[in-house]
C-alpha cells in the first residue's frame, strides 16, 4: 500500500511523490493549515495538508490522534527556520495531495507522550497502544536483532537448531512445575520444562554433536520483580568438549553480539574461582564495575571484648568482614541507618561502622558506637582494608553466608548510591564451584543439577562430597548472571554417585530418571554446555528498567496477563473432560 | 577434543596426524588387524588398528559396538582394491596410533542396520538410539538448515522474530485447548495457544508492521496419522498489505528455500478458487501432480431410472460426479471392491462403475452393473467426460460433501497405487474460501477462523452469509496444506457482524475477545497473514513417512511420550496447591 516508511524520507527524496501509511501521533493546526506527524514503524514525517486540496484537508480536518491514514503527497524542503534537527525527516514535509482515512480510532486509553500519567496496569492492559511509543518497540526489534545475531554466530559454529518438547516430564531444576492434565491419560500430567536440560544431553548421546535452541521455559515461582514464568533461554550443548571450548563459544558469541548490536568491546573475560567471589565481593556473581572489596578480619576480632564480633570470628561457620568506602565519612546519621535498615532485609542484625574523620594513633579522630572495643587491634584494622583520612568502614559479623549476601548487597547498593562505577560493562566468569550446598538440614542440594560433573572420582565424591567441586562456570556481566553451564556427567557410574549423595533412592532414580540412566549406559559422549537468559540479556543490553520491557506481551508480578484477562475460567465440561475438579468445589458438594 | 570431524577426512589429508572423536559403527576383526567403522555427526570413517600398537590393540580389541572412542593416527591411502566408492570418506583409512575409550556400552537394544527388527514403539523409547541412524539424523540436521534459511529470508524482508506468550487464554481456532491450572489465581487456569493469531494481530496493531515467529502451537486433539499435540507454525503477519503481498512474500519463501535447500524450482504457483477445487477435484487441498479430474454429470443423471443417481442429481445439496481413469479398465474385480470399500470410509454407499471395454455406440462393449439404467444418455455421458477404450469411469452420487470427499480421495488413492503422477511437485494457492460452512444443525461456522475479513460489507454478511466469500488463502503442495491465512478484519463493526454470525452473543463477546474489540476501535491498520506448518514442510522436503521422522523427540498417537514416560502421575500435594483434585480419586473419597 505505501511506497516508502515515514522515517525513512529524507532530503534525496525531494520532489517525489510518495505513498505513507501510519498513524497520526500529533495533529496541528497552524494559519490555516493542517500538520500531522504521521507514525509508522520506522519514524515520523510531517504531513501538510492545504486547504486547497478540499477532500484531503476536510479527512485531515476529521482525523484525531491515532487515526489511521494513507497519505499520497509529494516530498518538499521545510521552509528555513522550521528545520528540525532532532528528526532524521526533520528537513522535509510531504504536501499532501490525498489523504484516506484507513481507520478512525476512540480516544486512546493514554496518549503515547503521557504514559507517565497511567500505571503500569493500565499500560499492560492496552499493551499494543504501549508498544507504539518509539522507545516501547524499538526494545523489541532491538531483540529481534540481536536475537537474529545469536542465531547467525551460533549456525556460523555448526551449532545445530533442535525442537525439544514443551509437553514433558517433571525435570528436577528445583522450582516448581507448570502441569498440563492429560485428556487421555487419566489422572496423568505433562509438565512444562524448566528447560531442555535432559532434552540436550540426549541429543548429545544421539550424535548430533552441537544443538541450541532458544527455547521457553517455565517455572511457577512466586515471582520476583525480574521474573516471569514464561522466560527465553538460549541454550547449547556439545559433545567432546572440555570447559574451555563452551565457554570459548560461548563468550566469543557475547562479545560479537556486543560489537555488533553496541559497539562495545567486551574484551577477555577474566575467570574468577567461586571461592575467590565470595570472599572477595560476597557473591557468586560480583558486580566488578565498583571497585569496593569485602576484607576479613576475623583474626583480628577473635579476641575483642564484644561479642558481636568474637562470636561470628570463632565460629567456623562465621565470618567477619569489613567494608571500606572510599570518602565514605561523608555519609550522614540517616544514611547509614538506612544501609542498617538495607543489610536487614538479607538477615543481618546490624550494620557497625567506623568513621576515619581524621586518622591518627589509636582511636583518636575516629567516629565509631564500636571503636571502644578496638583499641589493641585499630592500627592493623585501618592498615589492612587500607583506610585513610574522610573514609567509612562497614562490618559485617555473622554466619558466613548472612555477611556475604547482606555485605554484597550493600557493595551493589552503595556503588549504585553513590555512583562508585568505574566502567560500563565488567564481564566475567566465575568458575570451581561447589558441587553441593548444604540445606538447614544437614542434607546436600546440587549447586547448578544433578547432571553436573564433579572433578573428582565417583568414589572421592561419595567420600567428601561437600568439599567437591564441579565443572560448571557461569557468565556474569555487571552483577546478572546472564547464563550458566557445565561439563555434564555422562558416565552411569557417577550419574548414581551424585543422585546417591542427594539421597535419591534408587528406585527413585530409576522412576525419575530411568531415561537418563538407560541412556549414559548406551555409549553417551563426554558433553558439555550453556544456557543463557535472554530475557536478562535484553534487559541489560537495552538498559531497560524491568524484564517486561523487553517482552512483548508480559505476565503482571502475579503471574496474570491483564489484556487478555488470563488465567480465567473454564467450563465444568472442560474439567471432567480432564478427569479433574476444583477442590473447593468439591469440598461444597460433599 | 578432535582435529577433524570422521566424516570429512579425504585425500587432502593424507599423511596428517589426526584426533577424531565417534561412535564404533562396526567392527571386524581381519587378518589379525582390528578396522573400526568410526561414525560422527559427518559420517564414518575406517580406523586400522594393528597389533603393533599394543596398548591401543587391546583397547580397539575391547571395543564393541557404540564405544565411545577418542583416536589419534595418521591418514593414508586405502590399499589398492579397498577403496569404497560409496563412502566420502572411502580412499581413505587412518592408522590408530593411540586409541582412548571415552565411554562404554552395553549392546544397544537394536543394531543401528537393523532398527526395521523393533517396532517403532521400541525406537522411540530409545529415541536417543535411533536417532544416531544417519538418514535419520540427516533430517533434523536438513531441518535445521531450512528453518534457519527460512529466518534469513523473513529478516531480509523486514519481518521482526517476536515471541508470544505460552502460558496464554484460552483461543477459539476451533480445537481443544490444553490447560494449564494457575496456582496462584484459584480455579482459573492458562491456555496453552492453538496458534499466535490474536497475539500477532495485536502486534499489527501496534505498529510492529511486520512480524514473524517460528511458533510452539498446541492442539488436544484425538489424534490421526500425522497430528501432533505440540507443533511448529511459521507464522507470519503484515500491516497495510493485501493479498497479493502476503501470497508474494510466502510464495516467494517456499521457492526460495526448494531451491536452496533440494534444488527445485517451482515456479509460480497457480491461483485457484475454492469452488474449482472442489468441482474438479473434490478438495480443498487438490493433489495436481493427478492428471484425473472430477466431471459433473447430475444433468445427465436428473432422469434416469436408477434412483441412486437420479436422487442426488435432482437434490440441490447433491452432486452426481464422474471420474474417468485412463487405462483403468484393467483392475480386477478384487481392485474395484477394494476401492468401494475406501469410498466407504468417506461416507459414499457404494462406488459405480463403467469398463469401456471397447468403445461402441450404445452399450456395446461397456462393462457395468449400472449401465442399463443409462441408455439414453451413454453417448453424452461418454463424449463428456472423454472416455476412450480401455478407461474405467467411477461414479459419486449423494450429498456433495460425500461425493467430494469420497472421490477426491479416490482420486489421490488411484494417483498413488497407478503412479499417475505427472511430476514431482506441483504448488497452487486456493482461494476464495466461503466465509463460512454450514454445521449439520444449520448453523454456521468459520471456515478459517472468526478474525477472516469477508469480502463485502458487515451489512452484506449479516444479509446473506452463506453465500459470501473471505480473502482466505491456502498454499498447497501436493495435496497437502502447508500453510493458510488471510486479510483480517481490522474493522470493530466488521467483527461484531461476524460474531453475530457464529451466534456468539455480545456477553460472549465481550468475555472473550473483548481485547480484541477493544484493540480494533483504537486505530487497528489493514493487516494480514500466514501460518505454515514447519514439521508438514519439513516432512514433504524430506520424503519422510511420518511426521514424528522430523521432530526429535515427538509423541505417540496416544499423545505420550514413551521414552520419558509422560505424561506421569503427579503427588497430591502437588494438585492441593493447584486446588485440584482427580474427578475419580474424589468419588472414592465421597
Amino acid at each position: 500500500m505505501r511506497s516508502h516508511y515515514c522515517g525513512d524520507l529524507n532530503t534525496s527524496h525531494l520532489d517525489q511523490e510518495v505513498v505513507l501509511c501510519g498513524w497520526v501521533h500529533r495533529r496541528r493546526d497552524h494559519g490555516g493549515v493542517i500538520f500531522l506527524d504521521l507514525r509508522d514503524r520506522n519514524g515520523i514525517a510531517q504531513v501538510v495538508v492545504d486547504p486547497d486540496t478540499e477532500e484531503a484537508f476536510a479527512r485531515a480536518d476529521r482525523s484525531r490522534s491515532e487515526y489511521v491514514l494513507k497519505i499520497r503527497g509529494l516530498v518538499r524542503r521545510r521552509p528555513e527556520g522550521t528545520v528540525n534537527a532532532n528528526m532524521s525527516t526533520g528537513e522535509i514535509e510531504v504536501l499532501a495531495k490525498d489523504v484516506e482515512v484507513l481507520n478512525t480510532s476512540e480516544t486512546p486509553p493514554f496518549m503515547l507522550d503521557e504514559f507517565g500519567k497511567v500505571g503500569e496496569e493500565v499500560r499492560l492492559k492496552y499493551r499494543y497502544v504501549d508498544l507504539r511509543r518509539p522507545e516501547m518497540a524499538e526494545k523489541l526489534r532491538f531483540r529481534s536483532r540481536v536475537t537474529h545475531q545469536i542465531r547467525n554466530c551460533l549456525e556460523e559454529q555448526g551449532f545445530l537448531d533442535i525442537e525439544t518438547p514443551i509437553l514433558t516430564r517433571a525435570t528436577p531444576e528445583g522450582a516448581r512445575d507448570y502441569l498440563v492434565p492429560s485428556r487421555t491419560h487419566e489422572g496423568h500430567f505433562f509438565a512444562l520444562p524448566q528447560s531442555p536440560q535432559l532434552f540436550k544431553q540426549l541429543l548429545m548421546v544421539a550424535g548430533f554433536d552441537r544443538y541450541y535452541q532458544i527455547a521457553k521455559c517455565f517455572r511457577d515461582e512466586d515471582l520476583r520483580a525480574d521474573r516471569q514464568p514464561e522466560f527465553t533461554q538460549i541454550d547449547m550443548e556439545a559433545s567432546f568438549v572440555e570447559e574451555a571450548d563452551i565457554m570459548g563459544a560461548a563468550e566469543g558469541m557475547i562479545r560479537k553480539v556486543f560489537q555488533e548490536s553496541l559497539g562495545v568491546d567486551l574484551g577477555v573475560f577474566p575467570h574468577m574461582p567461586y571461592s575467590e567471589a565470595m570472599n572477595r565481593y560476597g557473591s557468586d556473581k560480583p558486580d566488578l564495575r565498583i571497585p569496593l572489596e569485602l576484607v576479613d578480619v576475623g583474626d583480628l576480632m577473635a579476641n575483642v571484648d564484644f561479642k558481636v564480633f568474637s562470636g561470628p570470628a570463632t565460629d567456623p561457620k562465621g565470618r567477619v568482614a569489613a567494608l571500606k568506602v572510599k570518602g565514605g565519612a561523608e555519609l550522614s546519621r540517616k544514611q547509614i541507618d538506612d544501609y542498617t535498615k538495607f543489610v536487614g532485609i538479607y538477615g543481618a542484625r546490624g550494620l557497625a561502622w567506623i568513621k576515619i574523620n581524621k586518622r591518627a594513633d589509636g582511636l583518636d579522630g575516629l567516629q565509631s558506637p564500636i571503636v571502644k572495643f578496638m583499641e589493641g587491634i585499630i592500627d592493623q584494622l585501618l592498615d589492612r582494608v587500607g583506610a585513610e583520612d574522610g573514609d567509612i568502614i562497614f562490618f559485617g559479623a555473622d554466619k558466613a553466608k548472612i555477611v556475604n549476601e547482606a555485605l554484597g548487597a550493600l557493595r551493589c547498593k552503595l556503588g549504585e548510591d553513590l555512583n562508585l562505577y568505574t566502567c560500563e560493562w565488567a564481564p566475567l566468569w566465575v568458575v570451581d564451584f561447589p558441587m553441593f550446598e548444604e540445606n538447614s538440614d544437614g542434607s546436600l542440594s546440587a549447586l547448578h543439577h544433578p547432571f553436573t560433573s564433579p572433578k573428582c572420582t565417583p568414589d572421592e565424591l561419595e567420600a567428601s562430597p561437600a568439599d567437591k567441586l564441579s565443572r560448571a562456570y557461569d557468565m556474569v556481566l555487571n552483577g546478572t548472571e546472564l547464563g550458566g553451564g557445565s561439563i555434564r556427567i555422562h558416565n552411569q557410574a557417577m550419574q548414581q554417585a551424585v543422585f546417591r549423595v542427594l539421597g535419591i533412592s534408587a528406585e527413585e532414580q530409576r522412576e525419575k530418571f530411568g531415561f537418563l540412566l538407560d541412556a549414559l549406559k548406551f555409549g553417551a559422549p563426554p558433553h558439555g554446555g550453556l544456557a543463557f537468559g535472554l530475557d536478562r540479556l535484553m534487559m541489560l543490553m537495552t538498559g531497560a528498567k524491568s524484564i517486561r520491557e523487553v517482552i512483548a506481551f508480559p505476565k503482571t508480578q502475579s503471574a496474570a496477563c491483564v489484556m487478555t484477562d488470563a488465567p480465567g475460567e473454564v467450563s465444568q465440561a472442560q474439567l471432567k473432560e480432564l478427569n479433574l475438579r476444583l477442590r473447593v468445589k468439591a469440598q461444597a458438594e460433599d
